[in-house]
C-alpha cells in the first residue's frame, strides 16, 4: 500500500513535446505512507464516541424525509413522527458499520483516472458550490456557464486534481431546475474525471448517475457495483437532515454510488463552542447519515465527512484554516478510522483574496487534512471567501500547495546511490557538487519543480516585472487554459448524452427536477 | 513536560487596559506534546548515521583553526596538518555524546523570558543576518541601525518570538569591526530577551557574552554554568569549518554558552543532489562541530543544527520551503534525537515578497520544523528572499503563522464541560449555539484570535478598503511599533554597558574585534 507514486517531470519525454508547458506532477494515485497523526488519546476518542452515542440515542436526529423515517422505523429505531425525529441506538450503528466498506474506488469514463477512496489513498478535488467567481483581471462576478467550463478545464488540466466538486460555480443564467444537466454535460465532455453529483433531491442525483453511466457505456445496474460518482450530504447542523438531502442520499445509496455524510459543524454557531462538543455532534450526525446509507443498501459506499471549524465570535462569520479547524481535521481522521470508514476533509480559508492569508490558512487546514489521513480532500483547489467564490488565482496557488504536499508524501529513499558517498568523497572541502557525475545523473528529476514559486534573485525578479505570486497565478491559469486539451469522446456516447439531456430538459420543463 | 502553555487573550485583564492593542498570545513556554513525525525508518536512520561516520573517518573535516586541530589531535584524532583536516573516528563521537546535554536553558536579563532548549520545548526566533531590509512603504534598502532597532522592537513586542537572531539586519553605516557592539547594546537595552551573538572570531563572541553578563549582573564565571546566549556555527559545506567560525565556536564553549552547529547543506550545490546524501553530510559536519564543543569543555551546551534544502537546478539559486526542505526538517529531527541533542531548524522561503509564496513556503518548512520537533526554530520571523532581506510585513505574517502553530500545539481537552452534552441537548435541531449559556461562558477565549487574518464578508472587507494580508501587515507593524514598550533597565547596568562599549570601541579602533 505504500507504493511510491509515479512521477514525471517537465524533463520527461511526454513534457518535452511541449517544452513551454507549465510543469506539473504526472497523473498518480497519491498515497500517504506515514502513520496518521493522533491528537486524541484512545480515552478521549472513546469519550467523544460515547457522547455521540448519547446524542443519537437521547436527543435524536431530525429527518425531514418520510421515507428515511420509514427506513429507520423498519430497522427498529425509535421514531417520533410528529417531531420527524429518529433516535438511533448504538446497536443500529454497529450493525451499519458491519456493512460499510473501508475502501472503494470511483471510476469515471476514463478508467485510468479512477479515484481510490480509503486506506492510505489521498485525492484532491476542485472547489464545489460557490455562487461567485473571481479573477484578478475581471474581478468578482456571479457564477455563469462560461466560467464553469473554464474552471473545470483547469481541473482537467492539472493531474493533482482527481475529481470535480459539485458545481465549481453556479451557472445562474441557466434555469435553476435544469442547470444540473448542463453542468453534468460539461463535466462529462470537457473532462474525463469523476465528479460530485448534486443530491438536492432524487432527480438531480439520478440524472448525474444516469449521465455518468451513459458516458461509461454501462447500465445503471452494472454501475451499482462499480461506483463512479459521489455526493456530499451536508447536514443542517445541529441534528437535522432536510428532505432533499435525505432523498438525495437515499437515491445515491440505492444506486450504489458514493456518499460523504458531512456535518457542517461551525463551533460557536451550529455547534458547541468547544472542539470536543463539536466533534461529538459531528460524529453523531455523520453516523446517522452513514446508518441511513446502509439501511437503504448494505454495502453502499460511504465516507465519514467532517467539516468542523470555528466562527469569529465577534461577528459570527465563519473562519477556516484556523488552529481549531486544523485540529478538527486531524482528530476527525481518528474518528473516521475508529469506524473503519474512508475520510473526507477540507482545507478552507476565509480570505477574500488569493493572498498570503489564503495561502497560510489553506496550508494550515491542508496539513491537518494530510496528517489526519484524509482520503478525499474536498474543496482543495479554488476555494476563496469561505467557499463563496471560486477563484482562478487561488486555484493555481492551491495546485501548487497540493503538489507540495504530494511531493512531501513521497518517501525518502536511502540506498547506496542516494547516500552518495562516492560524490561526498570526490568533492573537495569547500567545493561544490554542481558538476559532479552523481549530480548530473540526477539533477533533472531530483527536486520538485514548482509552477508558481519564483526562486530568482531580487534583481532578476524585479527586471522580470516584480510580480507577486498572485499576479503570477493570473498568467498561469491563462496559460493552463491555452494548454488544455479536451479529452476525446466517442461520438455515440456524446449523442447519448445529448439525447438524455434533451429528454430530461423537456420532462422537467418549469417543474422540479 | 506536556504542560499546556498558559494563554491569555486580548479579552484578559492585562489586555483590557489597552483595548485597541493588537491581539497576541501571552508569553508562554510553548511545548510540542505530540510524538515527533518519522520519515526515516530505523534502518534508514542507521544507514545515514553510518554514512556520516564513513565521511568523518575517511574523508575528514577541514578545520582552518590550528587550535581546533590541536584539540582534536590531543584527543587522539588523526590530523593531517598540511591539509588542515581532521579524521573524526566514531569513538570520539561517542565520547562527545556522553557529555552533551539533551536540554538546557538560556536565561537573558529578564529571567522570566528564559528559553528552554531541548525536550519538547519549541521556540521561535527573529530572522538573523540579512544585508537588506524591506517594507511596503519604504521599499528595499541596505541594513541600517534604525531599522535594526525597529525590527528588534517588534521582536520584543510579540511574545511568540522568544529570541533574537544575530543581527536582524547589518547596520552597514556603522564601522564593520565594532558594529557588533552597537547591535548587542541595542539587543540588551531595547529588549530583555536572549539573543544570538556573532561568533565570527573570538572577539565578537566574547563581547556578546560579556555584555550579557553585565546586563544580568553576573560574572563570566557565574554565567559559564548558567548560559544566556547562543550562536549558530555555519559550516562552510562541504566539510569545512573556517578559522573564524571554529574560533567563535571554541570561545562560546569555553564560556559555557550555547552553540548550534549548522551545516548549510544545499542539495545539488554544497551537498549531493539526493536527500539521503545531504543528510549524511549534514550529520557528519554537525557531529564534527559538536565533538569540538565537548573537546573544549565537556558539557558545553550544544544543539544539532540542520539547514538542508535544495537549489533550483536551472539557475543554482537556493530554494526554501520546498517539499525536500520540509522532509529534511522532519528527518533532521530524527537524527538530532538519535544523538539525544536539542534540535535547531528553520522555516525559510525564497520569495522576494511577503506574498502567498512567502506564506506557503514558510508554512511548509514550519510544519516540517514542528513535526520534526525543532526546539529552536531559527529565522522564524521576518525571513524573505532566502534570507537576504528582513521584511517588516513578512515578520507580521510569520508571527501570525507561528501563533497558529502554537495554538495547534495546545492539546484538545475532552471532559464534561468540553463535551457540552447539556448544550447539545438544549439547542433544537437546526438551531444555533450563539446564545446558549455554554457558549456565552466560553466564547471570549474559546478560539485563537488572529492579528492578520480578516474574516469579514466580501462587502465589508471591500468597504474597509479591500486590503490584502500583506497590506494589512503594514498597518500592523506600524501599530506594534507604536505599542512597543522599552523594558526597564537599572541605570547602573546601563552605565556598565556604556562603559564596556566605550572601552571596547577604543580597543578595537580600526583593527579586528
Amino acid at each position: 500500500m505504500n507504493a511510491e507514486p509515479r512521477r514525471r517531470r517537465s524533463t520527461d519525454r511526454a513534457a518535452h513535446k511541449r517544452p513551454a508547458a507549465i510543469p506539473q506532477l504526472a497523473m498518480t494515485h497519491a498515497r500517504n505512507p506515514y502513520p496518521p497523526m493522533r491528537l486524541l488519546s484512545d480515552d478521549q476518542l472513546e469519550a467523544i464516541h460515547e457522547a455521540a452515542m448519547h446524542i443519537l440515542e437521547n436527543f435524536g436526529i431530525e429527518m425531514m424525509s418520510h421515507s428515511a423515517l420509514d427506513l429507520f422505523a423498519g430497522a427498529g429505531a425509535k421514531v417520533d413522527r410528529a417531531a420527524q425525529t429518529v433516535f438511533v441506538d448504538r446497536g443500529l450503528v454497529d450493525q451499519a458499520l458491519k456493512t460499510t466498506k473501508s475502501a472503494y474506488q470511483l471510476t469515471p469514463r476514463n478508467a485510468e483516472k479512477a479515484v481510490p477512496i480509503g486506506g492510505d489513498a489521498i485525492s484532491f478535488t476542485l472547489v464545489a458550490g460557490p455562487p461567485n467567481v473571481h479573477d484578478m483581471e475581471r474581478g468578482r462576478r456571479a457564477g455563469n456557464h462560461k466560467d464553469y467550463c473554464d474552471l473545470i478545464r483547469l481541473a482537467q488540466h492539472f493531474n493533482c486534481i482527481t475529481m470535480l466538486g459539485n458545481q465549481v460555480c453556479a451557472p445562474i443564467e441557466l434555469p435553476a431546475n435544469s442547470r444540473h444537466l448542463d453542468t453534468y454535460f460539461a463535466n462529462l465532455t470537457l473532462t474525463d474525471k469523476s465528479f460530485h453529483v448534486s443530491a438536492i433531491g432524487r432527480g438531480r442525483a439520478l440524472d448525474g448517475i444516469a449521465m455518468m453511466a451513459i458516458a461509461r457505456g454501462l447500465t445503471l445496474d452494472k454501475m451499482r457495483d462499480d461506483p463512479a460518482v459521489t455526493t456530499i450530504i451536508s447536514v443542517n447542523s445541529p441534528r437535522r437532515f432536510d428532505d432533499q438531502m435525505a432523498d438525495g442520499l437515499m437515491t445515491m445509496a440505492e444506486h450504489g454510488q458514493s456518499v460523504a455524510v458531512t456535518p457542517f459543524t461551525l463551533m460557536g454557531a451550529m455547534s458547541p463552542v468547544t472542539l470536543a462538543g463539536a466533534l461529538a455532534q459531528q460524529n453523531a450526525e455523520a453516523l446517522a447519515g452513514i446508518v441511513l446509507t446502509q439501511l437503504v443498501r448494505p454495502g453502499a459506499p460511504v465516507m465519514y465527512g467532517a467539516f468542523t471549524s470555528n466562527v469569529d465570535m465577534r461577528s459570527g462569520a465563519p473562519a477556516f484554516g484556523t488552529p481549531e479547524n486544523t485540529k478538527a481535521n486531524v482528530a476527525s481522521g481518528q474518528l473516521a478510522r475508529r469506524y473503519n470508514l474512508p475520510y473526507r476533509t477540507t482545507p478552507g480559508s476565509a480570505s477574500n483574496a488569493a493572498d498570503a492569508q489564503g495561502a497560510y490558512e489553506t496550508m494550515m487546514a491542508l496539513w491537518g487534512a494530510v496528517l489526519g489521513h484524509g482520503n478525499l480532500v474536498y474543496h482543495a483547489a479554488g476555494w476563496q471567501e469561505g467557499g463563496l467564490t471560486a477563484s482562478y488565482e487561488k486555484f493555481i496557488l492551491d495546485v501548487e500547495m497540493i503538489q507540495h504536499m504530494m511531493e512531501f508524501l513521497r518517501p525518502i529513499e536511502v540506498n547506496e546511490g542516494e547516500l552518495a558517498l562516492d560524490a561526498l568523497g570526490r568533492v573537495p572541502t569547500g567545493g561544490h557538487f554542481f558538476g559532479d557525475p552523481h549530480t548530473l545523473e540526477r539533477y533533472s528529476t531530483a527536486f520538485y519543480q514548482p509552477l508558481v514559486s519564483n526562486w530568482q534573485n531580487y534583481e532578476s525578479w524585479q527586471e522580470a516585472g516584480g510580480l507577486n505570486a498572485t499576479q503570477r497565478a493570473t498568467g498561469l491559469w491563462k496559460k493552463a487554459l491555452s494548454e488544455y486539451e479536451q479529452p476525446p469522446m466517442d461520438e455515440g456516447v456524446r449523442e447519448g448524452l445529448d439525447e438524455y439531456v434533451a429528454k430530461r430538459r423537456e420532462e422537467i420543463g418549469a417543474g422540479e427536477p
